[in-house]
């Protein structure tokens, strides 16, 4: 029987960063270990190649009448550091309890690992399941799958010849309770560059004359947001759309923790948008946030220097219904029209994407033109949910983002079911990332009742 | 003959950035070569032990009606990076022209070998020349001198015995005008740290809910400062005097051309404290600056993350009468006042160091009990810079701090004659510092005329 659990040591193994160039064998090993696994399923392999990091592509044919799935999935992770917060090495898999360690263990390696199990499973188990599968499986989720545009661009009506998209590249609220993520936040990302003197200057011989760029840097920051959380910038929430009352209703019945929350994450205060509870807020609410800044000196014990330049990373997670572009170009001309004199600033554009919104059947507003297998995927989620975890799932958007669900939405029709399966204290995109394989265990048995209940109408 | 420029290249290689302890060997080697050129010249050489790095006092002694002067210099430097704006190898010294390039070229090492040359060539002239000499050579000044304290604590009953220190670690304005420097500036250091949540989240499953740490970084940095260029810290003003006429007078002889800074600089806009011009906000006014900033993700692409924390480095260059710890006391009043709930703020002291003012003789604020070896050190200086520049020095306060210098005053007594050496574009902290030999060569013959001058009355 397929050992979930072994081949997953092996995949973590591979440090596949896809923004850092000096992990290209990492990403290749990764890469490669995927397609070999496929093709030892029984699936016929082909490895896209793309301006950065291939995509792959691993398909099962059949009947043209049964249904077709496409399962989606990333082989790359986000780099580790800081590595010093690391317990254990970040591309060792180490197992501890029942967790299993390691940088890209619950993102997405563990969740994808789990539907390479399950279909492999039923394939044990039902050679002839009448079932077509595409695996999807790309290499530049963390950096924003920069090649997906034009992957989409030659592979559209490929994709279009299938019914939905099948993916587990969100999350868990705990351990008990599955979300079906029903929608996704977009991202629009864009670094912020400030250069004062040509210089780093003496800040004895010329301190008093002239704007400092972490100073300059630290007012435009702060002036992106109101008091109240809010973001500030003109035409920001423009196009937010009102929230449908049975989102919010299905939200509360995730009897949140306020508390709880507050010490999983160490704060002592909530700093939420007006009007939304902390869990609301995530979902329903787009934000600025700063990623990171540097400038001038950083290392140990002082150097008395005016630096000559500052930077800082800033990301917007969107909401339905507002484009990225528009927002970069609101928050720059922002930047723009409150940088100080004595002190120019430069935009570096970085990646973006869109948010997603998918409704389930028998909503008030789900649409008419469902498509049926579509409408089949959700309804045997739901019964494969409350048969292995004892409660239905909740169907809910999520604050995360996964940018190719709206892509292959808008370029091949297709929407998509996404089981969560990571949970909060994995650590996504910090050290000492894991997955729980009791997680793992339920997903795998999850999956193959949801594949397998699509098959009959 | 001495070769004072030979000594300088030989000075320049050795790598001796005080603040990083990877330098060990460059300080010791730095120290060693010090030490060994004073001894070759006649001088009795100790090496003084301290808790980081050791001081140099070499002495030459003779009768005890003889004027006695300290000279002082450092033989430490600033760090080098960052290393790819170097043009030439930082710690190799490179002459172009008439200027010699690499780390500590102008800052401290061109100036120091300039007066160890004038005292060689002297004695070299004059075997019998009736002048105590001790010359004291630090290796922290440029980490903050954090073991002189406890040197004078064990030294200030020798250094009492002398008459005035003599150094040249001050600026020119351009390379015709020789200033001697009556004031410094002082020095007050911290660094802020911030920190959010206790770990960096992933700013799409929590974006909405906290705080970000450089958010408040921002808005708490972009607080210190008035729009109009002033601190904005409470009672950051309370303690600094009027400033005398003369000095305003003498500053005004110096003819300053605010475009040509600016173009030196390259700004489009100065930034300074109403109610002073660019050169007198440097020399009359405290500021604050940030040295440096960091947190979250720095490295290329993107990484979406809210990170758990973020750092500024503050400095504050102080004025006669304002006291360093009451200013770091305000400062950090001022920040814990205005953090924001949700973030958790702490402070790293750093160094610090006085302001001075000395007043050379015949001004109507000139002390009454003013030494005469001192008064006669200032005629000397006048009367030898007019000799070898063609015209006379100014008297100013300078913008930068040289911290021993209070300190020697309050434990010892002695005031100091500061003639400068270094021009603006020198680039002392910054990357291609370099140090104009022509100056070295009238610097050489002014500190001969000076240091004879003194011995006659």
């Amino acid at each position: 029987m397929f050992d979930a659990v072994e081949k997953l040591k092996e995949f973590i193994r591979f440090p596949s960063v896809s923004t850092d160039p000096k992990f290209k064998e990492g990403m290749r090993g990764a890469q490669k270990f995927v397609s070999d696994l496929l093709g030892s399923i029984g699936f016929k392999v082909e490895v896209v190649k793309t301006e950065v990091h291939p995509i792959i592509l691993a398909s099962r044919g059949g009947d043209p009448g049964w249904p077709h799935v496409v399962i989606y999935g990333h082989y790359d992770v986000q780099p580790a550091d800081p590595l010093n917060l690391w317990k254990t090495p970040p591309f060792e898999a180490t197992i501890i309890g029942n967790r299993i360690y390691g940088r890209g263990a619950a993102d997405n390696k563990g969740p994808l690992m789990t539907n390479i199990a399950a279909v492999a499973r039923l394939l044990e188990e039902d050679p002839a399941l009448p079932l077509r599968i595409t695996f999807l499986i790309e290499g530049e989720e963390e950096i924003g799958s920069p090649s997906f545009a034009a992957f989409l661009a030659t592979h559209a009506e490929r994709l279009r010849q299938a019914d939905f998209v099948y993916l587990s590249d969100t999350a868990l609220p705990n351990e008990d309770q599955v979300v079906v993520t029903c929608g996704l936040r977009g991202l629009a990302l864009l670094d912020l560059h400030v250069t004062g003197a040509r210089v780093d200057l003496h800040s004895g011989l010329h301190g008093g004359v002239l704007r400092n760029p972490i100073q300059a840097l630290a007012e435009i920051c702060a002036s992106l947001h109101a008091p109240d959380g809010r973001v500030n910038v003109p035409g920001f929430y423009d196009d937010v759309l009102d929230v449908e009352p049975w989102e919010r209703a299905e939200l509360a019945k995730l009897a949140g923790d306020g508390k709880a929350y507050m010490d999983f994450l160490g704060i002592d205060a909530f700093y939420t948008t007006p009007g939304f509870s902390p869990f609301e807020s995530i979902r329903f609410q787009p934000t600025l946030e700063f990623n990171g800044v540097g400038g001038g000196y950083q290392g140990e014990g002082t150097k008395t220097v005016i630096p000559s330049k500052a930077f800082v990373k800033i990301s917007c997670r969107l909401v339905p219904n507002q484009e990225a572009d528009k927002i970069k170009r609101l928050v720059t001309d922002a930047i723009r029209a409150r940088a100080p004199k004595g002190v120019r600033i430069d935009f570096v554009d970085q990646h973006k994407g869109d948010a997603y919104v998918v409704v389930p059947p028998g909503r008030p507003n789900t649409p008419a033109d469902q498509s049926p297998v579509l409408a089949r995927a959700f309804r045997a989620t739901e019964s494969a949910v409350r048969a292995v975890w004892g409660r239905p799932p909740l169907f809910l958007r999520e604050g995360g983002s996964v940018p190719i669900i709206p892509a292959i939405k808008r370029a091949a029709g297709l929407d998509s079911v996404m089981l969560g399966l990571f949970l909060p204290e994995d650590n996504l995109h910090a050290p000492n990332e894991s997955f729980n394989l009791d997680v793992m265990r339920k997903g795998v048995e999850t999956a193959k009742r949801i594949l397998s209940g699509i098959t009959t109408s």
